[in-house]
Order: C-alpha cells, then sequence, then structure tokens
C-alpha cells in the first residue's frame, strides 16, 4: 500500500531507474514490513527550468 | 473546492479524459455535497518507464 | 493502476467517505476502462486555516 | 524547508517562471521566516486537456 | 487555476499563514498574468518525524 | 535535489520511519548518483478512512 512518488531532475536512463525503482521498494519493504507486491512507485523528472531553490532556476546556476 | 489528481498511465483518448473529468466531477459533487464548479481535476500520465509496482517498472513487465 | 487524489476541507461523515470512494472508483473504470481492483483513492482533508483562495484563508470568509 | 509546487496551465515563458520563482521565495522567506536556500518550488505545468472544473476540460471552454 | 501547495515544517501561527497566502498569491497573480480569484493555496505541515534531509529525521537533528 | 514523498497507512513506529528515511536515502543516492545531502523525503500517514482500493475503504476490509 505505500505509495512512493520520486521527483528528480530529467536525464536518468531506464537502466537507473529500473536500479532505482528496485533498491527503494526493497528499502521500504523491509524497514516498514510491507510486502513488495503493494508497493508502488512514480517517477516525476523535473526539466530545469521547473525546479528552482534559492529564488534561481536550476537552468540559470 | 475538493481538488482532485487522476494519475494514471498514458494513452487514454482526450474523448475518454472528457467523459473521466464528468462523470468523476458528478460523482463528487453528489457524494460529499459540494457544487460542481467548484471541483478542479488534473490528469497526470506516467509513461511506462515512470510506473512500478513489486520494484519492477511497467515497461518491464 | 490509477492513483486518485481527493482533497477537501474536513468535516465530510465516514458514511460520504465510503460513498465517495465507491462511486469515483465507478466512475475512473468505466470512463477509461480499468479494472475495479487497479484504482487506488487517497484522502486528503484541508482545515480551514490550511486553504486559501484569492489570497485569503478559508477561516476568514 | 518549505517545497512548494505550483500547477498551471502551460504556456509561460522561462522569463515568467524566473519571476515566478524569485518572487514566491521571497514571499514565502519573508512570511515564514525561513532562510531563502531551504526553499524549493516545483513548476508543474497542465496541457489543457489534462485540467477540469465543473467538470469541462479547460480545452473545451 | 493556478494551484500552489506549500509543505513545511508545523509550528506557524495563524497570523504567519494568513501573510503567507496573501503574498504568495500577489507574487504568482503578478508574474504569470492570472487573476487573483483563480489561485488557491494548500499549506500542508510536516512534524518533525516525517521530514528528513541526507537520510536523518527532522526530528533527530 | 530528489524529492520523494512516501505515502502509507498510520501506524509506523519512530524507529521504523528512522530506518525507512536512511534506507530509502541510501537506495536513492546509489542508482541515480545523489549527494545524500541533496535528498529529501517527506513521510505522510493515512488513517484507515482516508484510503481506498477497489472502491472500499481500508477500514472496511
Amino acid at each position: 500500500m505505500p505509495i512512493i512518488t520520486i521527483k528528480m531532475i530529467e536525464g536518468r536512463t531506464d537502466e537507473q531507474k529500473r536500479a532505482l525503482v528496485q533498491e527503494v521498494t526493497e528499502a521500504v519493504s523491509k524497514t516498514v514490513n510491507a510486502p513488495k507486491e503493494n508497493i508502488a512507485i512514480i517517477i516525476e523528472e523535473m526539466s530545469k527550468n521547473h525546479y528552482a531553490t534559492a529564488g534561481i532556476l536550476q537552468m540559470d546556476k
């Protein structure tokens, strides 16, 4: 039942995403005692003109 | 005032989305007694390499 | 697989929430052709000092 | 530490987004007394077939 | 139509939240040219055992 | 910069949450090559009358 959303800057390969969801699922399953089949993960990529810290877009850093 | 977000795998037609927002708005309006004008819906599509269950991306199933 | 989040002002009864998730699930299942078992709904309630439109908190309206 | 998500219809220029994140960061920093470096903003654009009010998609209005 | 979500550690007063939504609404309205009436803001507070950076809960820092 | 949100049914101990954020941070850091200091995690708990699958609230299962 855990539903995990991961927001990150775009540009990772499918191979990296494959490893990401596998290892995060294992980490969640183990620490909160949830069956892997019940864990869903959504990846949301942000472009560099859509993410800012300290008031400055990532594209301008 | 209800704000509804619907995340689903990409690929539905505009005709399906049109029916989706109409029927969900009616269901929410009726059951929680909110005027339709106050109900907002956001559709967010996920590609198959951005959604996983059981640690496996949808693209690999 | 559709994951639906419904944000609304707090105060509905469990009976209303029961009807809400049942009818929204049916509306989504029918219009985008998804099995009901694959549809998850999360209700998130907002208190009146945590929601604003036009720059004014709901508690001050 | 404040994390702000801004969802809006697509079509703003990068210049508008630059001003948006700068001024929202200042508004948050000033009113809740948080250092600017700790404030993150995510912009999420919605296409007109992915946003609805009153049960009608923006593309049909 | 912009919908803004602000997540922050709990503990601000209603007076601070009142100023927060007023000033953020003005900043968004001005920079992306949206009428104030169309801007909605949701505040979501996080407790210190529900927010982490660098793998450490805020409560343990 | 990755921002991770974990929604799950309420009831885990602080000890479990401590392990959860530590292990998820490590999994994300390793697989997408992000420094741990840049990874933020938000835990959002759902009560059993606020989560449904197949149109049925968790409290009724």
